[in-house]
């Protein structure tokens, strides 16, 4: 039988000692490069040196080791294969029946704050996942082991005389090659430049960094994976409260996104991936009120987003009604403590984190669609006025207002704004007018006045029993992007209402 | 100066000769293996073997050809480095300034049906991915080409006595990556075999398949990328009509599911993502006219899936009214040639492709919620009934309707179904109630009965103020889930209206 190697070249020391021990115990030999050598000999264990045994030097400052047919090899060849066997005598090839390798820490240095780009490139190792390619691509001979989690494996097997069976032997291929696929994921991400949705192929890398209870529904089981790029992970880290859930996660993303649009105090209310709750105020205390109060029913089991530091006062407020997740850049020492007191309440405080500008990605059958992210926001100063009188300032904020809530809820999306605060939402209808008539329902319900407020539409009317539905009720202002066939007809409905008409020119589905 | 080599590795021969002739011709070297050296040579060229240049043998049928240090030192020296260059020159290790390389076909083996694993496993590519990224570490020294479009800016650089810039390198280097990192994820999900949720870490490789004009607003960047794993791409191919935009791939993506749901003729119309119109009938034609007459005015400009192949009496109904998309298993002659006169109509036919199996992918900032996906189904025979008599036959037949309806319906949801016919629904609401309310008026204003209705609700009533607005139209029974600290309550309200209530202990929430 032949002499059986273990090639150890690892970056990563953690645990390797102790395998290496376990494998020179039972004969087997043991084979490394440079760091890990000394590594290794510096504590007793015999090591035969890859140069040694090639011939060939360690050169270009450790930038080629390991590349040698010797090597590779010795990894690659067909045991079963009398051909290969004769190869491997004549030449007097090892058989590295186990390779144990880890690679350069690309992602932490690429991640580093002010890395060089020498520095990252130098990181892109180049031997490593050679040879974990290669052993696991003969798995059925050679064991591979990447993770300090798999050499526990091992030793395991190795203490109990047991053989690594050709399923297990698989499973490690598998993990090497989710290795070096996620790696070379990371170095694309880094070195690309091209617009993704222009790439002709390549490869997202992602890694698991929240484990979830379930998913939307409690038969469906879930995570939430980081990017693996352009500093991927959660903008938020959570303070205090229960795991978050799916359904937590997926309206924090909405509430995030949405109070990033405001620069004055504001406060967003989600309910079911939609806006349920927005408001903006002279303190963030006000704000807040006024978003809980646009529809406290729907407010009740939300998703609070503000934009200010939480101060006592307002976690007060803020305690009184039952709410999933509050979510704010910042929480004096007094909130905090007030807040802690609801124990099934998450507290969540924003990450200093950079903004998404890669596209997004929707999952279909088949595949994804990639859409540049909805920048898009009209310059109000140079919206049309279709129909009616020009309106004044303050309802210019409302407008703005008005536009972040439909830009953000799903279509067909109607929103209606009053001084500042959110008091009608129609959202995910068939029929535009259903959404239309859902917002002037809900405000009403709500008992808040109609009187000079601003209704948006994140499409075009195609019709003008829309704006005549709305003309008993005394708003002020319809914006909506225009660009219906019928754009005339429903201009005229708004100037014999007397309602101010502006186009925006910019739609804002969302689906 | 050096003598300057061009290593030339390639699986596809595509346009791999012209670009060495233009390298031979400027006194560039070509270094060549196996089927590429004989290839080259054959075509005149002179080529020299590594082999001969490293004085190794290719060994085990090919298994190793370049690895060696003498052609990776080649490729990864750096020719700035005094150090280096005495290496090299002591050494001879040969300047390998262009690298042209692409690799075994991994990926159309695998998807070749009926390809054995053993093939599988001989097409994962060692010494190409080696060459690829040790040329696109180095790339501020060497050009690395793996694709023939590529070959053909090289060729134009050099009949124009142009060098490639830092910058064009770069550009060369992330194309190399992209391909590594998309051929090792093609390889891990090959291999693996536990659920994605479980792995740490790995990567997704995708390939751009369709280009759209435009996301879901004109102002977004929009394409399809299908899934590099599993048989991905999109599980219909387009028989006529304009291009598939991106709302409408967002909306075929739900009824291809929805329609799936049925083994009985059956028709669904999406409009923003949520059905307007579903039906089954005991014939297609007849399922598609209730699907149609749900509510028509939402209808209009939907996206129709129907189960059952299309005929001539069903195309003339459909041409009738403007819709944006038709798809279906097939279509007879004479139907589509009706279908094709309408130039705007997307018709679209089913593939023949695997039931998607991996689990969904939601992208959120910082990364993405994976998770299974929703399968769950009520057994309708073990529902318990909790209120009122039991359903007949005919009745449970629209449970099973209003059911489907529901879970592709986002939440909160409300469906109401009469007799094989979806006539109403009220979706994407931040409270339950009002999901209630627009179902219960959609189906009034489309002068639909609603005796003997059933309603279903996508997750449990909060309070019985939902059953209580019910009352007064007749309906029979109401399906939920249950699980309420209310249901008590709930089953109460139902009780006292004479209403049968199920619970199906299975909630469907959709976002």
């Amino acid at each position: 039988m032949n002499q059986s190697y273990a090639l150890i070249s690892v970056y990563d020391k953690t645990g390797c000692l102790e395998l290496a021990r376990e494998l020179a115990a039972r004969q087997i030999r043991i084979l490394s490069t440079g760091g890990t050598a000394r590594y290794l000999a510096e504590n007793g264990l015999e090591v035969i040196q890859v140069s040694d045994l090639t011939q060939f030097p360690e050169i270009f400052h450790g930038r080629v080791k390991t590349l040698h047919p010797l090597i590779e090899g010795g990894i690659l060849f067909r045991r079963e294969i009398p051909e290969d066997q004769a190869d491997q005598a004549r030449l007097g090839i090892p058989s590295i029946d186990y390779v144990i390798c880890n690679l350069y820490p690309f992602e932490s240095v690429v991640n580093r704050p002010g890395a060089e780009h020498d520095e990252i490139i130098e990181n892109i190792d180049i031997g490593g996942p050679t040879m974990l390619r290669a052993a696991a691509k003969n798995y059925r001979h050679v064991v591979v082991l990447t993770r300090s989690e798999d050499y526990l494996f091992m030793i395991d097997k190795l203490k109990n005389g047991q053989a690594v069976t050709t399923e297990e032997r698989l499973v490690l291929a598998s993990k090497a090659f989710a290795h070096t696929s996620y790696y070379d994921g990371l170095i694309f991400h880094y070195l690309n430049r091209e617009p993704l949705d222009k790439v002709p192929h390549f490869s997202l890398p992602v890694r698991r960094e929240v484990e979830l209870r379930y998913g939307e529904n409690p038969h469906q089981q879930a995570c939430f994976f980081a990017k693996g790029y352009r500093s991927g992970g959660l903008p938020y880290v959570q303070c205090h409260g229960k795991e978050l859930s799916y359904n937590n996660m997926l309206d924090m993303n909405v509430a995030y996104q949405m109070i990033g649009e405001f620069s004055r105090p504001a406060a967003v209310i989600i309910k079911h991936n939609n806006p349920c709750g927005l408001a903006v105020g002279e303190t963030i205390r006000q704000a807040f009120e006024k978003a809980r109060d646009g529809d406290p029913l729907s407010a009740y089991g939300g998703i609070i987003a503000v934009n200010r530091p939480v101060e006592a006062d307002l976690a007060e407020l803020i305690n009184e009604f039952f709410n999933e997740c509050l979510l704010a850049p910042d929480y004096s020492d007094q909130a905090m403590e007030l807040l802690k007191k609801k124990k099934n309440r998450r507290v969540l405080k924003m990450r200093d984190c950079p903004t998404e500008t890669y596209p997004t990605l929707t999952d279909i059958c088949g595949g994804f669609l990639m859409q540049t992210r909805d920048r898009g926001f009209p310059e109000l100063d140079s919206m049309q006025l279709m129909s009616g009188q020009p309106l004044s300032a303050g309802q210019f904020d409302d407008i703005g207002l008005a536009l972040v809530a439909v830009k953000y809820a799903k279509s067909n999306a109607i929103t209606i704004v009053n001084q500042g605060m959110l008091i009608g939402i129609g959202a995910g209808q068939t029929s535009r007018v259903d959404s239309v008539k859902i917002a002037i329902r809900k405000s009403q319900e709500n008992q808040h006045s109609l009187s000079g407020a601003i209704l948006a539409s994140d499409a075009f009317f195609p019709f003008r029993d829309n704006i005549d539905y709305c003309a008993p009720y005394g708003l002020s202002g319809i914006i909506q992007p225009g660009g219906s066939t019928r754009d005339e007809e429903v201009i005229e409905a708004a100037r014999q209402h007397g309602i101010s008409m502006y186009f925006t020119q910019i739609r804002h589905f969302k689906h």
